[in-house]
């Protein structure tokens, strides 16, 4: 059922601006920055098992709940992110550093292979007694895309054999036989890194316990009851119970049952990719089928425009249909990271234009926003209006997303290129130079664009040997009116796009070249008119990006602004913003207060004022002076 | 100082159908149900000062507060409303019940006049050490104006007594002499029920007590903190010191110093009553200038467009300029029958239109709102937005807004004249029949209306012997072009109008007859640019009644309706609503969702559709089956 592969980031080399300048930042500054963070607030110091353990960093919560229960996912995080830094370049230090972690994590680690430093270091005896909240799984899973991410930079594979170890026993401890605990992990994430764990050697036992977490999922008697009537509690205490109850972890029902996205939006995100990745490696129908069905409840009815998801605090994730607020959104990093994750494995199932759309949208806006210019700051809720107060922050007591967007960016080459049986699928864009491997046959292929700033590409492909095949070029939905010519020859796309690619089917040459111009009209974006909070209101994109007014840009407090709709509304590069970006400028509005006397109600309308209004995208937001925010302006 | 005294309601026949209703369903049916709240709730038991006291009905809250602290003035407010309707007609029924309430009370009272149920059912050895929270002088306050009422009724002056007695307690324990407590209410009241029982008798001391209260009142050092210190308190530790500290009972400077309306809605309204009260009959033009500084200062900045006050939960009061949430809006029926007692007492000083205008507003909507159609009903919060989740109750824990809204309406006549030197003057239409005494001339005028639901006015009077005077009309604010008559000849109503009211000086025959037009025209109304929460929206208003979208009536959601700027509005008698309303009708648009093919966003803007939206007047919303409601209409 896998049709296509992604290509490796290694083979991809960023030579745009964009993605070069954040690549190069990542690696520089946050990555490193964020190792001084696991030493300074103290996860790092878990490793040592200390005892009596050192007071908690993170005090418990009413529930009891801490979130140095997952201090060894973001330890994980962190490794792997490195690790895709160590393949683009290594580094002693680096190295070092993860080669003490993993020193630790094996001196750590139990005679019968069990190894979470939370447990361990504070409360022994209830290891395995509460799946549903403690994230031993979580963090096994974490751990383990780390250490495979530092065996393919370094070859190194010391964590890795500890976490296969630790697999092992996890393999004994859970499954149907008899004697097993019929559990699965509370928070998905494990089942993705077993995957990648498979995908790596082949070992077929690691996509079995994958797909035995899957298939168990949301079984009835449920697991999470069982376990925590075992530890003398009442399954109707469940903090999240008043959230639908297992609906939370996406285990009300059977996986394969599910058609409507609810719960907590990463556990689910992760889950989805997962479930792709086995649909893919099991040609399993249904669960592709699932995957179909969430995909299109989700980007219907539950998505910011932004590519964020999850709009509840209280949650962190979903609601009901259409409750996309935008002062208070959530909308966590990592859910849009997520999502970039599920989109790419379900451009392995189809190569459809809406998975590359939804993972370009994501990853321009959702995802990238969680991250400083500096690197070195973050926001955990991407929120899409903003009264000033909403600040990015150096570090968080749940750090998750730090990592999550460091990793991400750390690895993006991977997410431009797939290649299947005589096909080459770009699906996003950005100058790179990009050796592919298409069944033992190398293509070369150099993309020369200053993209997400302009829509002109061009790609030349140099192919070893001969013989046909097609390159598929995502035409983003955005993109009205795409042309395109090959060594100067007009392509007709319209006839050739389908499902959002354009396809050009040729027996290529070194000197081919293809031109595509995707064009960047910024332009006008409403919501469906069942999002009430979008209601009278409109945003603008350009390209794949997003843009937003920030305070700092504009005259007038940005909730007193309006863009008519009748308003031309201009691009307009500045190369005095942030190393040159593309700005909106549009001749809004704005009521003046001053001609109203005092008064607090007339029967006179308000008398409107021209102002320009200036918008920049919103992954950028919240570099420069604090101040209100808006992704949806108004319109009357 | 004092230039204008109302006319006492019982000279004042409703003979129009609006007025008439109202006043009919509070004497038949809210005032003999109060009666059985009063008793099933427990508040009557609480007169037997059981030993030991029942179970509290009402539990304490986290801060240790009942409401049960202030039963006293829910049993007084009661009396009052009582009181009022034996007026209109004695009731044996009514008046054992009074005369057994009375009876309990002299006999609870203690030998040195003290009379609080709650302390001398619970704790009497903490009497007068918490003015801040505690309610007794609010208590007496009540109690005292239940007291003037039945004894205007009825003739029976015990209750008085009582009250005469308890007040003796009180200026011996509270004053600026030596060994007395320098305290004043935390919940301001007694001081209007202290200048009502000086007006009554005539007795200057309970004048000289109300001024006390209000120029101690803020004085530092402060006495409710030196009050908290002595009870071993930290005055930090006061729930409300987050808002402000002391503001929330108005007593954080001198009264003559405040300049800006802050805190608890209710306490500033009574506050300002008994201020313009005290500026009346001292002469204290200070106080007068302190009342019209704050006067201007909520009407432009704080106040709703239906005439609520008080948009927040949190402190039941004020917040920051032009922070008027409308879902949220907390508008208690309190405030809004307080701002009504306060304008009547700003006419006292000065006619002044603004004044009259106000009390109209919030008489017909922020007031009026809080009773039922059914009379049994009510509303504590005004709000101005609901997701139908908004409903009426029969009984609520702090019953204060009800016995409020009943003691208004059983005295609503007596807000519609002031008599002054050789000036009548009217405020307030509505059909009736009054008998004015001006210093000693007796004055007949008899008002033929259809008001509010017509504009045109028959005024007949009939004067007791000869001499010029002037009938000074109010012309409101929204009643643009408005025109008059007498005895058929055409007045010019904007050279003789001064202030918002039309002054026709004359000798007065018994045949002179002046008719007045206030053209109903429904107009929209459009708020200050800076109130955000009504920015692109606007609501509806015909004479003095604010109108509201209520869903009963509309065939789309109320959110999704939008009536364009350009639309007319139409009024339609509706004879088949209440006994006969006339609501209001536009051709507004909504945006349909079914040509959106499952999308969540587009470039293409949402399609319009025709649709007629349906305005019932806003003291009328929810008396139908339960639905979504607006005042404020999306314009877009």
């Amino acid at each position: 059922m896998r049709k296509f592969a992604p290509v490796d980031f290694t083979k991809v080399s960023l030579t745009g601006a964009f993605w070069r300048e954040r690549l190069e930042t990542v690696l520089t500054r946050t990555i490193p920055s964020q190792y001084e963070k696991l030493e300074s607030e103290g996860l790092l110091e878990s490793l040592a098992l200390l005892d009596p353990p050192p007071a908690l960093r993170i005090p418990r919560n009413a529930q009891g709940f801490t979130t140095q229960f997952f201090w060894d996912s973001d330890i994980g995080k962190w490794i792997e992110a490195a690790g895709y830094a160590l393949r683009h370049r290594r580094d002693a230090t680096i190295e070092a550093q993860i080669d003490d972690i993993v020193d630790k994590l094996e001196a750590a680690q139990m005679k019968d292979g069990y190894l979470n430093l939370w447990y361990q270091g504070h409360e022994i005896e209830n290891r395995w007694t509460n799946l549903r909240d403690r994230h031993e799984l979580y963090n096994c899973g974490h751990l383990l895309e780390g250490a495979i991410a530092y065996f393919q930079a370094t070859g190194r594979r010391k964590m890795l054999d500890v976490m296969e170890r630790y697999l092992d026993h996890i393999r004994t401890t859970f499954g149907t036989g008899e004697g097993q605990k019929r559990g699965y992990p509370g928070h998905q994430e494990i089942e993705i890194a077993l995957v990648k764990l498979y995908r790596l050697t082949g070992d077929k036992k690691q996509l079995d316990l994958a797909a035995y977490f899957i298939n168990e999922r949301g079984r009835e008697p449920h697991y999470f009851d069982i376990e925590a009537v075992a530890r003398g509690d009442d399954p109707k205490n469940y903090h999240f119970y008043r959230f639908g109850n297992h609906q939370y972890s996406q285990s009300h029902k059977p996986v394969r049952e599910q058609d409507k996205v609810v719960g907590h939006a990463v556990r689910a995100m992760y889950m989805y990719t997962a479930m792709a990745d086995l649909a893919a490696e099991l040609g399993d129908a249904e669960l592709k089928r699932a995957c179909e069905v969430l995909w299109n409840d989700v980007t219907s009815t539950r998505m910011y425009v932004t590519g964020g998801f999850g709009p509840s605090a209280s949650n962190e994730g979903f609601t009901t249909d259409y409750d996309l607020p935008n002062d208070t959104a959530y909308a966590e990093t990592c859910a849009s990271v997520a999502m970039i994750f599920w989109a790419q494995r379900m451009l392995n199932l189809d190569l459809d234009g809406k998975y590359a759309d939804i993972m370009e949208l994501a990853l321009f806006n959702g995802a990238l926003s969680g991250l400083s210019r500096d690197g070195e700051h973050y926001f955990y809720e991407n929120k899409l209006e903003s009264d000033g107060s909403h600040r990015r922050w150096p570090w968080h007591p749940c750090p998750c997303c730090t990592m999550n967007v460091s990793r991400l960016v750390a690895s993006i080459g991977g997410y431009f290129y797939s290649v299947g049986e005589n096909v080459v699928a770009v699906h996003l864009y950005g100058g790179n130079r990009a050796d592919l491997d298409m069944d033992g046959r190398k293509v070369r292929v150099e993309e020369t664009s200053n993209y997400p700033w302009s829509g002109r590409i061009r790609i030349a492909l140099d192919p070893e040997g001969s013989g046909a095949f097609d390159l598929k070029l995502h035409i983003p939905g955005w993109a009205e009116g795409a042309t395109a010519t090959i060594n100067g020859e007009k392509i007709d796309v319209a006839a050739n796009t389908r499902s959002g690619y354009l396809t050009i089917s040729r027996d290529w040459r070194a000197s081919d070249v293809v031109e595509l111009d995707l064009p960047m009209h910024p332009h006008r974006v409403f919501a469906n008119p069942k999002v009430r909070m979008d209601q009278d209101r409109v945003t603008l994109k350009r390209g794949p990006l997003v843009y937003c007014l920030e305070q700092v840009d504009n005259p007038i407090a940005v909730p007193d602004l309006v863009l008519p709709r009748s308003a031309g509304i201009a691009a307009r590069e500045r190369a005095d913003l942030f190393d040159g970006i593309t700005v909106l400028e549009a001749e809004g509005v704005t009521v003046a207060a001053d001609d109203w006397n005092g008064d607090l109600y007339r029967a006179t309308p308000p008398t409107p004022q021209p102002v320009t209004l200036t918008a920049v995208p919103y992954y950028i937001w919240a570099n420069r002076e604090p101040g209100p925010m808006a992704v949806w302006i108004r319109e009357n």
